[in-house]
This record gives structure tokens, C-alpha cells and sequence, in this order.
């Protein structure tokens, strides 16, 4: 059975980058695509690399047309501008994957707290419906969700590294830095001071240091975790300091952790926790070669796939976990996890239209 | 039917380039890599992307193996050293396909002249079964040789922006100038001084203004088109120029040829040309918007994949037409060509395994 | 005698490389910055690379003040704007140095060609005293100059490449190739699309194939050359085409010219050729090695710098000569040679305040 | 007066760039430089920036021409071969400014556990004459050195950072993180794998995450701050994870420092302990700004120059302080340092050739 999908404000990276991979999905039909600013233009006007491939234009977006064309819908519209939208889309029945930040934590004061905004449903915040879109961490209510916030770009790299460790209780959990390098395509497609060519070209720019947004959904999750494995009522605080970095797409997370004396950490405890976690995921693989150049995740090795790169290094020196995470933001970090979840939530194989293995050098 | 195919050399740039695509080939079984410097090591050791994905391991390079284990077998050892190992191949029975430039080049003389070296087997550069591979070029040619000899890279970018002109008899053959930019991957996967990063990036290197290889090939193939449609004996000949540019993929060739006076020239003519000659081509698109930041063809936008762009502007100021380039040097322009050839050979649908439409941004 | 100094419109690229240079003259005391935008704020604040050495404020601009603080002004205005305030700075005495495109063309009927708009002060434009802003070709002129209009960065390059082959006649003029690479900063501070840097990065974007404004001055300053050498009315010619590249600062132009059969062209007469040029130049460099990387011209070697490296290699095989010039758009292509300017109006060592001879590897 | 100097081993990367500078320095003479392997071959031939600028050329080694030309003798050989040269240069009453690791770590031990080799003088590792090349530090001992090891250039921009916030008590110094990050000029002028273009372009590649050398260094000066200040027996702990970024120059080192519940630590603290460290310090910017894009230190904004950008925000939510150092590695990093050594030794102002305040934009 083939799914009626559509994108909502298609015209924005990650909005587009769900496009483009859902051209190329087997099981669905991509038959609706939005964008205020180009209506009646073609995909392919602002993703010229389909020239010729895609005839796919820009409608305008209408509740009615949505539930006419759609089974399930994919928003990429604005921080603030979903909340006010799902409500709508799901009371016509659609499933919905929202890949902005609106829906992702579940506590409305923390919610207000790092998006200085008072949510306009915090209902659905809270509801079981509404799951967290983490393929790794929440397969089963993904299985079953109707509302599906997918998880941020620098967000997913940092609890991909982590949680395997909190979940096996191996260290500290009151000071995890995580050291997050990131491309120039995660700031979006319209222009900005930051992202001029002459300014952001060869430069290594500090530029979220303290109270980055996603580090509310870093700790929601790395706290539920704990939780849960715990039993108990502590809550993870990460220190999460964001750099943007000479690339387009690509983000590397260096995540510092530290143990307790009393642990027995080893190379080999360090290895079956991360085998453990991701020994069956299709997407996450651990890199931690003895020789080479490429001995740890680079970005460099998975930009535009769905593939995650995760490896360690343990420094017995300071009682201290090094653990670097790579995955392409416009894909492992927002389209191709939004895709994942689709493929969860409509019974289609997890990695359909995922598959490719991307290309070296480049 | 599933094809059994090898290739020869595999660990360089355009041999990983055409195992890449070979593994996600659906008509084909790649069984077979060699390199002599890795046997029995992952390929995946030098194409790290690949890890977890393929389990393909190098071998030591072997007639008898070759024999056993492939149909079609592809070359990518350096150039000079397939002139010798052609003949046996051949002898055996395989279809072979070439990407060093042993093959390319019809006269010895030339190859000589070019190549500072007496060629071993003259005798299998003017055979009828030996093709130039540039599919556009030469597709019934290919269906029936037994050694297809793929085109280079600079080379392909300035044929398939010239032919149509010369066919159409619109320029003067003997003053066509074709200005190259490309990237750092085309010198080759092995250390060099000019590819050492703090050398490489941030230049514009003109490399080869004069005298490059590359020239041969393209005035061959583009003398073959003025003699099939004049029916006299001049040759063209082409000034190309060769840059390095601060890029790993892609190449760009910036062609100013000149029509005469007499000449009724005028963009719908032009437009026409290049309809005709590439409409019907799965892999040529034809870039000339007159809006948008991408109005002509960017290496940017096919990089990756085994699309050329080409593009056109007529300068009526000085006679001139502009016309542009843009093709991966490793795909379109090596590994991509390779296995369109393959495909023609065997008989199977001309884009199998190169549909990929690239990614954007990057 | 220290020389007072302003400049009108500091916050864009070139005024500010203006600033940067005068800052660190020995002759002058830089006095008077201007933007409209940025009154009273720190110079570092938009050239943060300043901060703690410069305590430079932006001040509005006003006729009046620039006449108390001034003896010679740099204008930085955008182009149609230069043209309606230099008749006020000349006026009151001042020595204008002007950055924009305003007063480069002689012939308003050109101007108005390529700029689609009518002069305001055709009579300047006429005017022996204002004079085109190539000390190598006009230092004379110059000297007793009141208004210089700087050449254009692009035409800079063209220009010293192909003025000594005119001078010397040794080339055809009517169909003069000129293939110009440029980095991003040539498109101004100014936030745009095309400078985005997802958009910018690893692209070599062909932007303006024909009818480049930069093609008039180019014509204009080689045509007089050639009038002046061969004593007859012809026009030269040229194709000028423009890609950028992904570079923040430098361009490289290749240009390729025909000689007549005819002509004894060979290596000694064209080495004899540009030593005759630029063997005095102070900042003009012949660079034609046979060993080694960097053997022509390439921006990676005098970024930051007033360099211009000029070089060349002959192609018999079409009579063609190809020449190369490198220089910074910001520095030799702009504000050095403006300086340049200054030095030569005012009588100090022409090399003040621009020996900096760049920094290697970049 | 005019102080003789020669530079030993200048064709690499830190040797090259301490001849740039001394070759601009008011106060020298630089009249020998040697290499091994291109003697009587010129300076500019493999820093092609500085042709027509210099006509120094490689000499070969030699103690007797050393002490006959030279006061002051900049050492710029690789790790381990300068400690067996040392000894003869101070016999013959050479000062000398060694660029290399050897003579840093004051105690033999851990030279050997970092540098698995025993080194060879032991005794000028201990004595009061050999003085670690870092001038905020050991200003006074510099003075009267005659040997001065100069510090590593990720080892600088981890003690620029740090240094205050010990010397002060403020933070807890057995969890100190130091994430950096840096171009590849670092990894030298040989060619070698990991430098490859098409290898090292557009990748943020973790090459050392525990156990890297600078760590030694680190650990001996912040340690020696930390006694001469608590006068107790603690060591500092460094946890120093080095990665490799697509720029040629610059490092940012990222510091991830704790304070205890205890402290009563604020932003007004934390300025006011940066300032007192560096507010006379003529090459050490404090950037902390509230607005702009560059609110934190960037090497986009010290490249080629001798300056090093410190800035830091306080994280209350998990007791952090994040410390941001900015310096060029082959100037702050290296041959700036070591001339501002020099300048120092010789009782010249200190920041005599080293005022070179950069460009913006690069």
C-alpha cells in the first residue's frame, strides 16, 4: 500500500531535504508540498539539483486540501507556528510528524523557559500521543503515536552518545559537557549576518555557549532514561556549548563525562554498553578503529545518509568518557529521522528510502 | 539475469567510486576487488562510509580468478599499466572496461606525442571493438565493443559542451578555448604536495594551461564529429587549461568559442542545438534560467550523482558563445560513465544504478 | 608632513580595507570615518579583528566637516551615489580618491550602457583631472590628479595582464578571452542570497558569463593603449566572464589571446615583454617558474597583500598566449591601489603603508 | 642596535613563519637560515609569497657559522632532535629560542611517559636557565634565559584560557575539559595522509582525544600556578582532546571548567580576574561582547597576527565556566611567541615586529 504524504513550508532545509527523500521512498506518494513565499513554483526553483527529475510545485496550505491529499504529514514550518497548526491536522485524522521544536518537551515551563513563550496546547505536550521523535528511544509509542515532534539536529547527536552510558548508570550525571560542532546549513536558508559566505567562511564560531535550547530536550530525555533506570528522582544537567563550524552540513558532538572512583570503568564495559544499545540499529554505528585516519565519527564520513556515528575513548587519567557523535543535521538530525518514524508508524520497512551509504571523498 | 563483475585497482578514487556504485547496482554482482597494497583488507578500510555496509574485501589480482568470478570487469589501475593487462583479459573472453587513459586515444602517434611513451598495443587503439566511452557519443558503438575506454574527466566536460556546436557547424573549429576548474580529488587518492591541505585550499591553481593530456581526447572526438558532418579533412583544435580550484569534487569547464560573421546565431538557434542533441538524454540537462542564483550550471548541484549540466550564453559583442560545463569528476566524468557504458553493453535500462539525484545543500 | 584623511562610507569591504590600510600609513592620520548606519559606533565593531588596537568611531557624513578634517577623502559609497557628492568634495578643495564605479568610464555613452542609467556629471568624466586609478598606467596623470576613480577589481586583474601584449602589439584585440575567478567578498557586506554560505560554499558559480559592467573600463583602458601605440582607430574587444568561486578574498583571471600567424611569438619575447611591463613596478610580479607548485599566479600567495603576481605560458599549438594575474580584489584590486594613489598625489614613497608581504600557508 | 639571528630548519611551518616575521623586524638582522635538504635554494621557494620581497637562501648547519653570524638562534627542528643540539649552541654562547617540544617539561619523567624517549639532557630540562617560552607567564625568567622552550601551540591557547581562573582559586582543577579544535598547518609542511585535501577538507576529524602530548605541558604550568598560589601539594588535571577542522590556520580552544556550590562566582568575577590577568598585556584581548556576531573569540579574527582572544561565559545551571581562546598556531601559537621571547631577552619593545593587527574578512 503506497502513503499519501505531504510537507508543509517545503522550502526551508529541512523541509526540503524531507522532499527530496521522500521522492526516492518506495512506499509512499509525495503529493502535496506548501511554501506562503512560492506558490505555483516548482520544487526544483530552490532545489535545483532535481531539475529534471522532480515536477512537484509549491500549493498553498489549506486544512481542507491537506486532509483531501494526505495520510500523514510532515510540518518543517517555523519554531512557534506548529502548535497553533497541529491541533487541526490531527482532529481531521492526519498523523503528523512535526519537525520543529514545538512539541518536543513535555513540560510547558521548560518550554517557556527556553523559548520565552507561553505554549498554546501544552494538552498535547503531555499526551501519549505525542512521542518524541527518537527512533532508538521510543520505537514502541512511535508504533502508535499521532503526533511525532522529531528530535533536533544537535539534540539527537548529544543523546545518541550519551544515553547508552546513563542508561547502564556508568557515570556522572550532574556535570556531562557536550561539545557540539555544526554546519552552516543548521541556521536555515534564509540569509543572516551570521551565515554570510565572508563571515562564516573559515571560522570556528562559539556561538551558543550556555542555555542552548536543545538542551532542554538533551536533559528531558537523558533524565527520563536515568529515571527509569534509576528508580529514582534525579535529573541530568548538561552543560551543552554549541560552535558553527567551515562546513555546510554536519555535526560533530564531542560529549566530556565523568565517572566515579568507585566505577570500574573499562574499554571493554564501554564497548558492550554501546554494542548493547546499538548492536541491532540500522543506523547507528559504532566507530572506534585502531588505526587510520578515520578512527573516530567524522561528519565527513556520513553527510547526506541517515547513518550515525558513534564512538569513545575512555581517559582513565581524569575519570573521564570521551564520546563523539556524527550525523548529517538535515538528515539524522530532522529529515531522515522524521522519515524513520514514518516508516515506524506505518508498518513500512525502518529503513525504507534511508539506504544510502553516501560517498568518499567529498 | 545478474551480471558478475570486477574491478581492477580498487582502492583509488575512481575505482571506490565505481564499487560504490557497483554495490547498489540491482543488475549486477560485484564479487571481485582487487589492490595490490590491501589484500584482504576491508574495502571499507579506505571507504570508511561503507563500514557496517559492505563486508567486501580486496584481493590480490589474478587472471585465472578474473576469469572465473567476472563477465565485465572494470579497470582503474594507473595509467600506462592496463595497456598490458588489456590484451589477456580480452584473450579470456571478458568485456573490459577501461577508466585509465590507455585506450582513449585512436592514433599511437598522438598517444605518444602525449603520453611520452610508445603505446604496447596500437593494434587495440584502432580496433572497431575498442569505443571511446562517452555514452552520448558513441551508444551503438558500445553495445557491441569488447573494450570501452572511459572518457576523462576534463575531457567529457569540454566534449559535451562543444559536440553540439561542432556538429551543428555553428563555430570555428580552430581557436576554441575551454578554461577547467576542478577539484582536489581529480589528482588521485595518493599524497601528493600539490594536494597537501595547507597548499590546496584557499588557491585558484592554474595548473596545465597548455599541453594537457586531456587536449588529445577532446580534439579526437570532436574532429570525429566535424569530419561525420563536414565530409573534410580539418582538425579541430581546442586551447585547454586546466585550474585546480578549492573544492574535493566536481569540475566546471568555462568553454568561449567563436562563430562567424556570417553566421546567423541567435539564442533560440543555440537552444535548439542542444535540445536536439541532448532532449532525449537521461543524463544531460540542459541549465539556462534567466532568474535565480543558479541560472547556469554549478559543480554544487551534481556532485555525487551522474548528471552533467550544461549551459549556454551568446556574446554577440565579440562573436562569442559562452558555454558551461559542470559534471563530478569521479561520477559523470569516471565511475558514473563506466557503468553507463556497462550498461548499453549488457543490455540493461541505461540508468540502472546511477538515479541518484544529489543532495543540496552541501 | 602627515597627510589628514577620511573616509566616506567605511563599514563595506572596501572602505574598511581602507581604513584598515591607512590606520597603519605612516604619512597619513586617519581622522574621519563615515556610515550612515553605524554613527558613533566603534570601526571594530564591524572589524572586530581591531578591537583593542583602533578606537575609530563612525561619524555622520557632512560636507562641511569633511572640509575642516580632510585634505584627501576616500569615497566607498555604493555606485550611482559617488557621482553626486564628488562635484561638492572637489569644490571645497579636497583631493577625492573615489572607490566606486562612478567616474571610470570616460564616455558617458558607455556608462550609460552598462550601468542603464545617465550620468549626472558627464563633464567630470571628461575632466583631465580625473583620472583613472592604475598608478602602472597612469602614475603621471596622477600626480596632479583631483579626482582618481580606482579601477575596478576584476578589470584590475584583466588589465595588468593584457596591457603590456596591447602595448607591444602583439596580439589580435578583437577577440580577447578573459576567464575571471573571484572570491565572495567581491560581492559586498551586505547580506544576499548568493552569498549565503550553504549556498556559496563548494560552488564555482559561472555569474556573469557576458555584459560584465568590468568589460567597459577594460575596453576603454586597452583601447587606449593600443590608440596610443598604433596610432589608429581601432577598438579593442574583449569577453570577459565572471564565476566565483569558494574563496572569501582573491581573484584569478586567465585570459587567452590569439596572435597572427605572422607574429614570432616565443617564451623570450613575451618574458621580454611583461619585464619591459612591470621590471619596475614596485608591486607588479613576473612569475613563470619551472619547477615547483606554485609556478603561475595563484591568490592563495598575495592575499592581504598589494601584490599583483602576473604570469603567462604560450601555446603554439593555436597561437594562443595564456595569461594569468592574481591579485586581492580588497587590497590591489581596491583599497591598496587606491593608496597607491594617494602615495603618488601626495608625493610620498608609493610603497607607504603597503609592504605587507602576506603570510604563508593561508 | 641591531641583533644577528638565524632561524635552523626554516623550510617548515613554524620556522618559515619565524622568518616572515624577522625579516619585518626593526631590531634584527636575520642573515642565516638553514635546511637540510634545500641548501642554496631560496627562501621564496617554498614561501612563494615572498618572492621579489627576499633573496635569503638555505645554508647548511653548522656550529662554526652559527656562532659567527648569530646572537640569537631561533631552533625550528622536529621533537627530538633539538636536545641534542642545544647544549652546543649555549656552549658557544648562543641565546636560543627552541620552537620545539624538548626542552618544555621540566621533569624527565613525564618528557619520557609523553614522549617515549629518554631525554638526553635532563639537566637543561631543570635549569633556571631554561625557561618556558610563554611571555604572561615567566616574563621575569625570560629576561635572563638563555634558553627558552617555547610553549606548544594548542598548549598556549589551553593556558591563556586557564591560567586566571587558577591563579585566582576560583575553579576546581581535577575536571578540567579543554576541547580544541585546529587548522591543518598544524600537522606540518610534509606531506602526509591525514593532510590529504581530499582527505582532511570539509571534516571535523577527533584525532586525539586522550593522552595527547600538550597535555604535559598544560598540566606542568597550570600546576605551577596553582602551588605558587595555594602553596600546597595538588596537580592540576587536564582532560585536552584535540580536533582537526577544515581551516589551514587557527585554533579555538573550547575550556569546560567547574567551581564549586561554595564560590560565589559571577560574571563581574570571572571580567574582573581576565582583566587583571591581561589587562596590561599587550597581545591578549578580553571578548566578551553582548551583541554581534562576534561576541566570543573566532581565529577568523586573529589569523596571522600575534594576538590571542580570550573570552568566557558562566553557566550557573550546572556550575561551569566555558572559557574561549582564539590564537593563530604558527604566530601566538609559535613563531610570535618566540619573537616576542626574543624581544623580551634583548630588552626591545616587546611588541616590536609583531604589530600586524590582520585583515577582516578572510
Amino acid at each position: 500500500m503506497i502513503m499519501e504524504v505531504g510537507v508543509i513550508a517545503a522550502s526551508g532545509y529541512t523541509g526540503g531535504e524531507t522532499v527530496r527523500l521522500l521522492l526516492s521512498h518506495p512506499k509512499v506518494n509525495l503529493n502535496y508540498i506548501t511554501s506562503r513565499r512560492l506558490i505555483s513554483k516548482y520544487f526544483h526553483s530552490v532545489y535545483p539539483n532535481l531539475r529534471n527529475i522532480s515536477t512537484l510545485k509549491f500549493e498553498e496550505y489549506n486544512i481542507v486540501k491537506v486532509k483531501e491529499k494526505c495520510d500523514v504529514v510532515f510540518l518543517a514550518v517555523p519554531h512557534g507556528v506548529s502548535q497553533d497548526m497541529v491541533p487541526e491536522l490531527l482532529e481531521v485524522g492526519l498523523k503528523v510528524i512535526d519537525l520543529s521544536a514545538d512539541f518536543r518537551i513535555k513540560d510547558d515551563k521548560i518550554y517557556k523557559e527556553y523559548y520565552k513563550k507561553t505554549h498554546s496546547h501544552p494538552e498535547l505536550l503531555k499526551s501519549k500521543n505525542t512521542v518524541y521523535g527518537l527512533p532508538e528511544l521510543h520505537r514502541e509509542e512511535i508504533k502508535t503515536a499521532n503526533l511525532v515532534a522529531v528530535a533536533g539536529c544537535q539534540s539527537s547527536s548529544a543523546i545518541y552518545a550519551l544515553y547508552p552510558l546513563i542508561k547502564e548508570g556508568i557515570i556522572q550525571t550532574n556535570n556531562i559537557i557536550v561539545d557540539s560542532k555544526t554546519g552552516s546549513s543548521g541556521s536555515g536558508a534564509v540569509v543572516n549576518e551570521g551565515s554570510h559566505h565572508p563571515i562564516r567562511a573559515n571560522s570556528i564560531r562559539p556561538y551558543k555557549m550556555t542555555g542552548h535550547r536543545h538542551t532542554a530536550e538533551i536533559e528531558q530525555e537523558l533524565t527520563l532514561i536515568l529515571k527509569s533506570n534509576k528508580l529514582q528522582n534525579e535529573q541530568v544537567k548538561v552543560g551543552f556549548s554549541a560552535h558553527g563550524v567551515n562546513l555546510v552540513r554536519g555535526i560533530l558532538s564531542t560529549s566530556h563525562v565523568f565517572y566515579d572512583d568507585s566505577m570500574d570503568v573499562s574499554e571493554k564495559l564501554l564497548f558492550n554498553t554501546y554494542r548493547t544499545a546499538y548492536g541491532e540499529e540500522p543506523f547507528v554505528r559504532l566507530i572506534n578503529q585502531k588505526v587510520g585516519i578515520f578512527r573516530l565519527p567524522d561528519p565527513k564520513l556520513i553527510i547526506g545518509t541517515n547513518y550515525c556515528d558513534v564512538g569513545f575513548q575512555l581517559d582513565e587519567h581524569l575519570n573521564r568518557i570521551v564520546v563523539l557523535c556524527a550525523l548529517d543535521n538535515l538528515v539524522k538530525g530532522a529529515a531522515g529521522n522524521a522519515i524513520q518514524c514514518m516508516n515506524i508508524m506505518c508498518g513500512f520497512p525502518e529503513t525504507s528510502g534511508l539506504e544510502f551509504p553516501g560517498y568518499f571523498p567529498l
